[in-house]
Order: structure tokens, then C-alpha cells, then sequence
């Protein structure tokens, strides 16, 4: 078995992180497949939605600290090889916030430091009820700093403080409320429910999709003037497509659009 | 009847959407009317809140789709015209956001795609309960990345994206949750719990007011140090002003200020 | 009794405000004794947590109209020395936010201006559940422009803007619901909710809470992509601490860790 397990139904890609003995941690060879499977999918015009969910009892414990411990041996003590393990778990997450096709974490069991980053950084996330979410480096004395650069932009200042210096879990239904997933549902119907959304952005136009996802993190960091000229170029854009003349034809005269992507 | 009607009622600039056949959409004529009539608010003295509504069975629906559609038959498939039109509403939303007098949205029905950006604009919104809002251009291949300028910075990331993606309605106590308005309220209070709002807001001084709104847009996009430089400055000229000294005197005596504004 | 009391119970300092008849107001001497007592605090490696609270029948009442008001004497009407309390009110909260402890707001009775931006300030707050919270210096005609700043970047846009244009107050309960605030508790559970929670962030290794607090705010006003360069080195410093190999072999090894600190 791959660490990280993809299969697809219809437009969706399916990715599980399958390293269960280790929670999923985001170990090198984790890291390195998922790296991979996204610059595929970035690829590939047949995918339309990405689900990431994990094999076994949870979903994500965060950074493989076996392996980060095996690095101290090195004469610097282990920086040169923290700093490259962070940048490319920063790679990570930059690649599924810049991927074209929005990325839906389906959540169980717990997600922990960077696999708490790992739900914050997807565009959406829909978990069970009883998953347990935290930010718990600093129990351990590392406090979740890259962690909390996704979190903190999903989720009030005083909020994402508490859980980053207190290392409490929050479960689902709380972590509905502070914004930091979708749709928290009963264990059985995770997969039903993560497919079902799915689904349905999948049903959109793609190319429309694309173009918003591509907006919504550029516009989101930009002064608001400058956000709307960049929007209103997407707009444009968008509108030119044949698809969308299609969509907006097919709207006005009350039938179905016939669209050819 | 005026496709925008304004009729004032003491301090307050009722502004009504008049076109309910085409659900109050933003065509040229609207988006015309709305800057003229902002852009006289603005040097009117007498105004010190505006109140938009819509005339008929909802809000508003967002852009004129048979007009858009219209423009595709010039050369460049109606770039230029697309361009042009999103500027122009980019324009009118600036207005609000950036006229000195309050504007409370008053919410019926559907606010829809630049429907719902327009009431994320306004900086106070109350909606009767069975409003629907959505930015749901997605369901016809034109996803709504303007909309979303102003809709990103009211909600949190995942409800936005989702919202935008999915294309689903939100009811107002929902949008209440989300922090998209203020107030969720009985369709038979709709009027009077915003007048209510608009005369507690029309009853403070004015030229605070104005400070305030003013300076509100601008330190909230600037790193926190220039925004208390900003707001230091706001604060001082606010000071000088004697309708100030003689409000902090009247507090200070107990009694009610004789305001000359 | 000092305008400001300290007294430490073992890493936790509490300050309290010890101005009751003034309702704890942010006079001249309050901001000196404030400013003098985190400039000490900065420097004390035995304090791990900051309460701040305040006595008698409120936290805390902004700013001091009657000093204020005394300024107005002077040849330029006071503008010299309201830019000065600015400042010098600024620096305080500048000096909450950058302290390297963790600072929680002990809050009671009523919190209002500059009152309620010393709590919107403070990492973390606790309050009692029938603590009013307000910015309403609109309501003698002074717009409450700083407070704003604090406000504004813990609590979505449009319940900061309705706060500041009507004055309401709002109670602990809806407190917590904004963001503004992590906890509404019993009026008589207040101090021990409080403690508690300091007492659990005091447990955690000192030197992590350092660096991830000063990594806090200077990422979440950062680009994403700046934000993960500087939060990356500050993971690299965070592991190179012996007491986190320590923290790290300890969980590893499912034991206790046994921290120099």
C-alpha cells in the first residue's frame, strides 16, 4: 500500500493519507507523495474536487517528531534540516491553496499541529462529530507557529490564541462555529456527507470554479481597491468563456445549460 | 416612477431599488442612479443615514444578465463593455463604502450575487428572516469573484468559499451567525427595526460619525502601528471639535448636550 | 494603595486597577503606572502570565474626560496634548501586544472605550457574564477611533461598526460569540476561571510561549507566504531549545519532561 492512496470517482480525486501505525504524520515520504499527487492533479484536467481524508483512527497528528529528532545528530544540531522540513510542508500547504480545484478535507478522530494546519489550509472541511482538533505543540514545548498562520486566518484573534497556548482540543461542533471547518456530521455519514459536497461543486462549471478559487486567495490579501481591479479582470475573463455565454443563455430561457467542457 | 427613489424623512435618505419587474437588478440605468444619488448624499449636510431597500418582491438580484448578454455582439465579444460595467459598480459599492453618512441595508426577499455584495458593502444590514442570500453566479458559469471582495471581508474563509462554490442560500439568521448583517428580524418589523437603527445612529453627532466611518475602512487595511497612528490623529480633530467639548461637558454635568450640528 | 497594584502568585503577575472611585479610568498616572509595570514585567524571566484586572465596580472606563477636558486650557485648545495621550495610550496597548507573556483580561462590571480596547488587546479575556461591554464615546460625541483599531481586528466588520455608531453594550455572553472575548463565567467563578487558565498557560514552557506570542502578531499581518518564512525560523529556534528535545524525548518516551526552565 502507498503511503498516500489516491483514487477517483468521476471528477473527484480521492486522497488518503495511509500511513495509520503513525497517525498520518507528515513524515518526509508523506510530504514527498502528497508534494506529487497535487502537482498532478494541478495537472489534470479531468479533476474537478480533491477530497483528502486519512486512513485509520484519525486523520492527521502532525510532523513526524521521530524523524525530526533523528535530525539533531547533524553538526548544526538539526537547523538546516528543520528549516528544509518546513519549507517544504509550507510547500505543501501552498500547493493546495494554489491549486486550481478546491480541496475538501474529510476529518475524523483528530487533527493535531500541522494536521489541524492541514484542515485549515483546505478550502473546505467537513468532519465528524467527535474529531478533536488542537494546535497542541506547546504541551511538548514547541509551540505551532507555521500552524498558526492557517489557523489565525480562519479563526478569531482570541480563539486561535486560546488554542495555541493553552494546547486544548476543540471538537467539531466548536470548530463549525469558530470557522475553522464546513459541517461537522455523524461519524457514519462522514464519507456521505464529504462526497455529497463534493459532488456538487463538482456539477459547476470548472473553468469557472478555477478562476474564483485562483481570485479568492490572491483578493483576499490585497488592499480592497486593487482586490476589485483583480476581480473585476477575472470577471471579464470569466465572461468570455463559451461556457459561461452558455450557462447565462441556458439561465435566461429557463432550460439546462449544454456546456462542452 | 424613478428606477431609484429617494425620499428623506428627517435626517435619514430612504433609497429604494424601484425596478421590481427585473427583481431590482444592477442594470446601466441602476448603477447610474445609484452614483448620481450617492454622490449627492455625500455633499448633503442634511443627511446623516441612508436606508436601502428594494421595491417589490426581494432585495436585489446582482447584474443585469439580458443587458451583459447584449453586449457580446461588438468585436471584442464585449470585453471592453464587461470591463467598463464591473468598473462602474466597483465604483458605486466605493461610494457607499466610502460616503461619510452610514447606509444600512434593508433586506427582503433575495440579495443575490452583486445583490448580496451590496448589502456586504453597506456597513450596518437588517434582513427579514426568510431573506435568501447567496452568491450563486457559479450555478449559471460565472462565478462571483467581485462579490466576493466585499462578502470575504465580512465572513470567514471556509463560509465565503462555500457560499461561492456551492452556489447554496443562506437565510438571515444564518447571516446574522455569519456576521454578513446585524439583525434578523419578523418581515412585518423589517421597516421599523431599521428606521429604529437609522434614528439611534441619526441622534449622535454627526461629524463623530463621519470621523468615524471614514477612518473605520481606512485603519482596518493598515498594519496595526499606522492604523493607531491614523486613528490617533482621527481622535484629536475629533476633540477640537466644540459640538465635543460640549458633549463631554454635559456628560461630565449630567445633563444632555446642546449639540449647534 | 498604588494606582496600580502587582502582586505575583508564582510565574503569574497580576496588575489590578486601583482607581475605583474612577471607575479604573486611563488617566495620566493609570498609563504611566501601566507602562511602567510591562516595561518591568518584559524583563522578568519569573513571570510566565499577565492578569490584569480591575477593582471595585468596573474593569475599566476609558479614557479620563476630566483630565481631558482640563487640556483644553491651553493656547492650541488642547490639540498638543490629546495627540500626547494618544501616544502615550497607544504605547501601553503596543506594549500588551508585544509583551513576550501572555496577557488575560480580568473583566467585571463594565469595560467601555478605551476600556473595552484594553480588553480587545489582551491575548486572552475572561468575563463575567454580566460585564457591559461598549465603545460608545459616540454617544457625548467623540467617536471611539482607537479603540476601533483593537476592536476591528477581533470582531467581524459589521458588529464592530454597529458597536461604534450606537453605543450599545453588549454582555459577556455576546461577547464571546464576536470573538472579543474566550469566556463568560459566574460573576463569583471569575477570578478562579481566570486563574485557571493562567495557571495552565504558566505550566507550558516558557521560552515556546515567548516565541510563538511574538510570532502571533507579526505573521497575521503579513502576506501568507512572508508569514510562513518568518514563522519557519521561528520553529527552527523553537527546536533548537534544549528544553524542547527534552519536551519532544519525553513524549516520545511517554514520560514526564523535566524542563531547566
Amino acid at each position: 500500500m502507498a503511503i498516500l492512496e489516491r483514487h477517483d470517482t468521476g471528477a473527484t480525486a480521492h486522497l488518503t493519507l495511509n500511513a495509520p501505525e503513525r497517525l498520518n504524520t507528515l513524515s518526509d515520504a508523506m510530504l514527498a507523495a502528497l508534494q506529487g499527487e497535487l502537482d498532478a492533479i494541478r495537472a489534470d484536467p479531468g479533476v474537478r474536487v480533491v477530497i483528502l481524508s486519512g486512513a485509520g483512527k484519525g486523520f492527521c497528528a502532525g510532523h513526524d517528531l521521530r524523524e525530526m529528532q533523528a535530525a539533531r545528530q547533524s553538526d548544526d544540531g538539526g537547523a538546516a534540516a528543520f528549516a528544509d522540513l518546513f519549507a517544504r510542508c509550507t510547500r505543501v500547504m501552498g500547493a493546495i491553496r494554489t491549486l486550481p480545484q478546491p480541496v475538501i478535507a474529510q476529518v475524523h478522530g483528530i487533527a493535531t499541529a500541522a494536521g489541524c494546519q492541514l484542515v485549515a489550509t483546505c478550502d473546505l472541511a467537513v468532519a465528524a462529530e467527535d474529531t478533536r482538533f488542537g494546535v497542541n505543540g506547546v504541551n511538548i514545548g514547541l509551540f505551532c507557529s507555521t500552524p498558526m498562520v492557517a489557523l489565525s486566518r480562519n479563526v478569531s484573534r482570541k480563539r486561535a490564541f486560546e488554542m495555541l497556548t493553552t494546547g486544548d482540543f476543540i471538537d467539531a461542533p466548536k470548530a463549525v462555529e469558530m470557522g475553522l471547518i464546513n459541517r461537522s456530521v455523524r461519524a457514519d455519514r462522514l464519507a456521505a456527507e464529504t462526497t455529497a459536497l463534493a459532488d456538487k461543486i463538482a456539477a459547476k462549471l470548472g473553468a469557472a470554479v478555477r478562476i474564483g478559487k485562483e481570485s479568492f486567495y490572491a483578493q483576499v490579501e490585497m488592499p480592497i481597491e486593487s482586490a476589485y481591479a483583480f476581480t473585476g479582470d477575472a470577471m471579464v475573463k470569466n465572461m468570455l468563456l463559451d461556457d459561461t455565454n452558455e450557462g447565462i443563455e441556458a439561465f435566461l430561457a429557463k432550460r439546462s445549460p449544454g456546456w462542452q467542457q
